[in-house]
């Protein structure tokens, strides 16, 4: 199983992905977490690349997109294997953030024909203005106009793709994580009480 | 004026850049000569990957289709730089090399729509034999069976493509480089009387 969070920066997803993680690997399932980008020499030029001056020109976001399709390629390879040995994996993003983050859409989707479709998305919503107190602001794609594009795009996706679960991540972690148990139990035929442990 | 020059490894396609260089300049012009994939950190990715043990299975096939749309973004945005200070541009590859040697075709040509079209490609046709001999065989792209399928792409891209020009290869590299000046010279205002020189 593939099941992947989805969401602006400081939506929680890394700390829902930890918390999914314990709780699957209480329930005895064998769990790998992945992360777009990789840390793989495609994804250390990507996080090198986010952060150019020029980052936000045109021809440094068809780069970008290309790259991050070229990164996933590779993760998708690695995912593969994963699901090979039984292992349920968490992704902290996936082509989907390609849809949301970047344009022109058609052609990031064509980029991306050949990645795996998700089991599971969940889409960590959240108050703008609550993401960007807690991203800070750190870079051009965290000012409060383009997160709003970017959220309106994810719900979009989410409409869309049957795949998509909404998640109102204004709550607090625990919370938060308690409904996403909720959905992952039956799928896994977890008992439904161990999602208060 | 972006002219290329195309054609399977061993065809010459270097040395007749220099020799149109030099023979540009001579007539007064300012040329920059490029080369795919380019010295940038995505190129040298490129150049490492062609040398990975699975260099040729799908997923690394992908991966370096990619890779090389990636890398030529950034050149076209140098190449529109070099254009405006009215430099021509001799280029050693470019997008329709990507058409001739990977696949599948329609989703490279859909990565690299947003790739300049050149406004000259001299196409270096070799017989096979003469290329493989030239090229030494280094790795698991230059063998006769593949190379064969790409001679075929491109003769079929220069079908189609009226920018094409077919040059015969297998003649020494004066003679080649007399053919293509024949074709530059009327299009630059250069006198024929200067090939000869």
């Amino acid at each position: 199983m593939y099941i992947v969070l989805e969401g602006i920066d400081g939506a929680g997803k890394s700390t829902q992905i930890e918390l999914l993680k314990e709780w699957l690997m209480s329930n005895g399932f064998q769990v790998e977490t992945v992360l777009e980008p990789t840390n793989s020499e495609i994804g250390q030029l990507i996080r090198k690349f986010l952060q150019d001056e020029y980052a936000t020109s045109d021809y440094m976001q068809k780069t970008l997109g290309l790259l991050f399709a070229a990164d996933r390629v590779l993760l998708m390879n690695k995912i593969n294997k994963l699901q090979e040995e039984n292992k349920i994996i968490l992704s902290d993003r996936s082509f989907y953030s390609s849809l949301a983050y970047q344009d022109p859409v058609d052609w990031i989707a064509e980029l991306n024909k050949y990645a795996k479709i998700p089991d599971l998305v969940f889409l960590l919503d959240l108050d703008l203005k609550t993401s960007v107190t807690r991203s800070g602001e750190t870079d051009e794609f965290e000012n409060e106009e383009f997160l709003s594009c970017v959220k309106e795009n994810y719900l979009e996706l989410a409409k869309r793709n049957d795949n998509f679960k909404i998640i109102d991540g204004n709550k607090g972690p625990n919370m938060v994580a308690k409904d996403i148990k909720n959905e992952v139990a039956p799928l896994l035929g977890i008992c439904k009480s161990s999602i208060i442990k």
